[in-house]
């Protein structure tokens, strides 16, 4: 049985973090992969040290799989493609194409993205970081024109986060980019996406 | 034979990215591993197709092993830490520790340093990601505190890329941190990491 970490309660409203925390990543990858796991809760309001022993930044998702704990999205993301063939393909090529691209969407587009979005994003267009950030996506784009899947021409974990990246960038008002939204679409509209989606509002619905 | 693919040449002088270009990473771990490699060239100027065909970003490093291609230098280390248990151990636990603490360097500790340093860095302390900063690197400087190697009890790829994103961060006239600078000093003592940066300097030189 695996547990995933999140936080109890996270703001709610229209500029709240609900169906965007990134235990939805892994909620996903369970889902897709059709993993047996549960999710607990870590106090949102009340990080203490059991908290920072287990994320030494404070923050969530982290994942507990037989006794072993393992932080940040993008690890646990990898962690579970190891279990199955379902999140990523085990002939070399394939398994070396999702992990660059599962590195890609944490270290090229997560690494502007998040923090042109702190800095304002669309509301602060003069953040400094929008150029950068518009070279970034246009490269994707660019990338997305000739394919169906970011990787492996199949669907992989590097989906789940690639698309959760560009749909955190998008959902802050940038205007353009057709074929990254279409890209979206077609990930996020796949059950284990709803589920988990779904899943995250209700456990943060329920801490209200 | 590997081959790790950097750009012919890069700016030189004070501010000039020689000895932090991320070819360094995979030469470091090449050299750790003993596994053997070649350097090659693309164009710094002259960025083509055949380029952005390996690097949709049109960055460097990126690798190549046995036909296969692989960009990102995040995803470059952890494919060389599969071929050597030198760079990544094999139980369980360790390689978890190992996963976790390299994604960190590259989503938790880069994903604030990197645009800080593209912002202006300390020399413009008002950039809006200062105090963010500082709290991811408190936050590293509490977990050095207690151990000699950030994962898994032993030197790992996880510190070939946290020394180093470590390093380029407080390159910059950062104050402080003095557990994290004693860290950095630890692991680039390294011959494996002396050899890369002396090869990577003698590159670029061969260039001008």
């Amino acid at each position: 049985m695996l547990t995933i970490w999140t936080y109890d309660w996270v703001p709610g409203g229209e500029n709240g973090p609900r169906g965007f925390v990134r235990d939805l990543r892994l909620r996903w990858a369970c889902e897709e992969a059709e993993l047996d796991y549960q999710v607990r809760s870590t106090s949102f309001n009340d990080r203490g040290p059991d908290h920072f022993a287990k994320q030494p930044f404070g923050q969530i998702p982290f994942l507990e799989d037989n006794g072993i704990t393992i932080f940040e999205s993008g690890a646990g993301l990898l962690h579970l493609a190891r279990k199955s063939e379902k999140l990523m393909p085990r002939d070399p090529a394939g398994e070396a194409d999702t992990l660059q691209w599962t590195i890609a969407a944490l270290n090229s587009v997560e690494m502007v993205s998040v923090p042109w979005s702190f800095l304002g994003g669309s509301k602060k267009p003069d953040n400094g970081l929008s150029d950068w950030l518009g070279s970034r996506l246009s490269h994707v784009e660019a990338v997305l024109r000739g394919r169906e899947w970011i990787a492996a021409g199949r669907f992989t974990v590097a989906d789940i986060i690639m698309a959760d990246a560009l749909r955190q960038t998008l959902a802050a008002d940038m205007p353009g980019y057709p074929i990254i939204r279409a890209y979206i679409d077609r990930i996020c509209v796949r059950p284990a996406f709803k589920k988990a989606y779904a899943d995250q509002l209700a456990h943060f619905a329920a801490g209200d």
